[in-house]
C-alpha cells in the first residue's frame, strides 16, 4: 500500500512499514530507542514487533497500565520517571506501540520530556489505525475530562500492519468502526453505502482503512490547528464524548468503549440533523439501526441526561457556554458550529433510547 | 524603553508595556482572562497590576503555592483544573504575573491545556526579568529534576517593570544577578566590569537589564532550540543545577536560590577553564570574591560531591552519560560541550571551599 503523505510526515503500511521504520532508525542513529507498551501490546504486539525491528542500537521497554482510566497525568508521571531513569536524552527515540491511549499519552510525554524528544506511533487498534494515526493531537484526560491535556505535536511517522489487529478483541474492533462510520456519513457516501452492506472484517478491511486515513487526512491537511474544517471530526463526539466521561465516571455502569460512546453520539446528532437541517428521515433510521446492530443498545435513563449536558460544557471545543455540534444537510453535507437547544438535547436522548 | 522583538514576540518596558498589553487585549478580544499568581505575587503585585490593566473582559484570578518546590505537576493539575472550574476555553488568555517559577509553570500550563491556550508573561523579579523573559521554555520539575517536564512555546508577549523589584527582598534580587553575571562573563566584558564596579542596584539597573536581555534575546534568535550556540547559556547552570538540586533535596540543608547554586557553578566551571583552557588566572580569582561577597559562602562538604555528581548525569542538556559544560578561553571567550574528568569535578569544588 502507498504511503500518505501527512502534515509533516508520512504513513507507511505493513512490511513496507516495517523497512521504512529500520531505515529511519538507521539513517538517525538515535541514542536510544525506548518502546512504550500497555499490558496487552507487551504480551499480544511485542513479540511480533522485535522481530520486525532491526536495529543495534540499545533498546528499552516501558509497561505503563492499560485502560482509558490510565490515561492520565499519573501514568504521564510513571512515564516521564522511567525515561528518566533510563537516562533518556533528546536524542532518544520513543516507540508508542499500542492503541490511542498509548500513542496519545506517549505522544505527549515525548513531546514535554526534555522540551521534546521524537516519537513513532504504531497503533495496534483500529481505533488508534483509524483516528489517533493521523492529525498530531497528543494528550491525556484530566479527571473525566478527555484530553484536556495535551498538545499538537508530530511522529517522526506512523507504521500501520493490521496484522496487530488479530489480538483485538470483537468489542474493541467495533470501536473503531465508529469513527470509519462518521468518515463515511460526513464525507464519503460510498464508505458509508460500504458499511450498510456489511462484511467489512472479512473482504475488504484494508481498504476502508486505507479510505479511513486519506479522509482524516485530507480533513487535517487542510486546518491542522482546527479552526474550522477539521471541526467535522467531531460529529458524534460533543455528545458521544461527554456519554463516554459519564460511563467511565459512574461507578454502577459499564464503562463504555470510545466507539460505543461516539455511535450513540451519531445517532443522537443525526437526530439533530433531521430536526434541525432536514437530514433525511430515512437515513436516519439506517444509522440508528445499523448503529444499534454493530454496537448494541445502551441504556441510558433520564436521570443521567442533566450530568451528560453538564460534562459537554466542558469540552475544549466549545467557546465560552456554548455547546458546538456538527451537524449533516445530507450524507456528506455538513454544517459546523451549530447550536442545539435545551429540549432538543433531551429530545436527541430519546430518540435514541425508544 | 525601546521593544525588543523576541523569536516570535516582543518585549515591552514600564508603562509603554502596559499600554501595549491593553491594545493587544482590546484588538484580540479574548474570551475570559485569567491571571496567574502565587500567594506573595497576588499580595505584592497584583494590586499594582490591577491599576494597569484596563478592560471590561471577564477577569478572574488564580492562585498556585508559591515557590521552586512548588514547580511541579502537582501544582500544573490545580492549575488545570482551576482552568477547567473557570470554562475557560480556546480564546481565552492567562496572563502569568510573577516569577521564573509562575511563568515558566504558567507558560506550560497554558501551551497544553486544550493544546494550548495564549499566554503573556509579566516577570516579577530580577531573575526572571533576565532570564525567563526570553526563550520560549516552559516547563517543571519532575521529582529534583529540574524542568525535565515542558516545552518551547512562545508567549503573546511579555511586560516588564522594575517597579515590581521594589516588592522582592534582597535575597531574591541577587539571585537574579547571577544571571547577569554569567552574560558578562561569556558575552559582553564591558557588562562583567560594570558588576565587578559595583553600585548595581542604584544608578543603572535598568540599562543592567536591558542589556542582559538584549544579550540573551541574541543568543536564542541565532538557536532557538539549543543546538549549539545557545548551550553557552548553561554555564554555571551544569554544576549549578544539580547543587540547586541537591540542596532542594536535603532535609538538613537550607534551599539555596537558583543564583546563589548557579553562582557557586561559575565558580566551579571558572575553575575548570582556568585549568582546561587557560583563562586567566586574575580573573577567576576576581570572580570568586565578587561571587562570595554577592552571595555569601555556602558550605559544601566532601560527602556532598557525589550525589551533586549524580544529579548532573539527569540534566537534561546531556547526551548519553557524558556531563557537558561551557567553559570559557577568556573572558566572552567560550566553547560548548567541554569535558571534564572525574578528578577535576571534585578539584572544582574544593577551590570553591578552600
Amino acid at each position: 500500500m502507498k504511503s500518505i503523505q501527512a502534515t509533516d510526515y508520512f504513513i507507511h503500511f505493513h512490511q513496507d512499514g516495517f523497512k521504512k521504520l529500520n531505515s529511519y532508525i538507521f539513517e538517525n542513529d538515535p541514542s536510544k530507542i525506548i518502546i512504550l507498551v500497555d499490558k496487552n501490546t507487551k504480551k499480544d504486539c511485542l513479540p511480533y514487533f522485535e522481530t520486525k525491528l532491526k536495529t543495534s542500537i540499545q533498546t528499552a521497554v516501558i509497561e505503563i497500565n492499560a485502560g482509558e482510566i490510565h490515561k492520565n497525568i499519573d501514568t504521564c508521571v510513571d512515564a516521564w520517571n522511567a525515561l528518566a531513569e533510563l537516562n533518556t536524552d533528546r536524542k532518544s527515540l520513543l516507540i508508542n506501540l499500542g492503541g490511542g491511549m498509548v500513542t496519545d499519552l506517549g505522544g505527549f510525554v515525548a513531546s514535554t520530556f526534555k522540551r521534546g524528544i521524537r516519537f513513532i506511533n504504531i497503533p495496534t487498534t483500529l481505533l488508534s489505525i483509524v483516528d489517533a494515526s493521523v492529525g498530531s493531537k497528543t494528550g491525556v484526560d484530566l479527571g473525566t475530562l478527555k484530553n484536556l491535556i495535551g498538545l499538537f505535536s508530530n511522529p517522526e511517522m506512523v507504521v500501520i500492519d493490521t496484522k496487530f489487529l488479530d489480538t483485538v478483541p470483537q468489542r474493541e474492533l467495533h470501536s473503531g468502526l465508529a469513527e470509519v462510520i462518521k468518515y463515511g456519513l460526513t464525507y464519503d457516501v460510498n464508505l458509508w453505502n460500504s458499511i450498510k452492506k456489511n462484511d467489512l472484517f472479512n473482504s475488504h478491511l484494508n481498504e476502508i482503512i486505507y479510505r479511513s486515513i486519506e479522509i482524516k487526512n485530507e480533513v487535517v491537511i487542510q486546518d491542522p490547528r482546527e479552526k474550522g474544517l477539521r471541526k467535522v471530526l467531531n460529529f458524534g463526539h460533543t455528545i458521544g464524548h461527554a456519554i463516554e466521561s459519564f460511563f467511565l465516571e459512574s461507578e454502577d455502569k459499564e464503562t463504555l468503549t470510545h466507539g460505543e460512546a461516539i455511535a450513540i453520539g451519531m445517532v443522537i446528532e443525526s437526530y439533530f440533523s433531521y430536526k434541525l437541517y432536514n437530514f433525511p428521515k430515512e437515513e436516519l433510521s439506517n444509522i440508528k439501526s445499523k448503529i444499534i446492530d454493530l454496537f448494541g443498545k445502551v441504556e441510558i435513563s433520564n436521570n443521567d441526561y442533566a450530568s451528560i449536558i453538564d460534562l459537554m460544557k466542558y469540552d475544549k471545543k466549545n467557546i465560552g457556554d456554548t455547546i458546538n455540534f456538527v451537524l449533516l444537510n445530507n450524507l456528506a453535507e455538513f454544517n459546523i458550529d451549530c447550536k442545539v437547544s435545551d429540549d432538543l438535547l433531551i429530545d436527541g436522548f430519546k430518540y435514541y433510547e425508544k
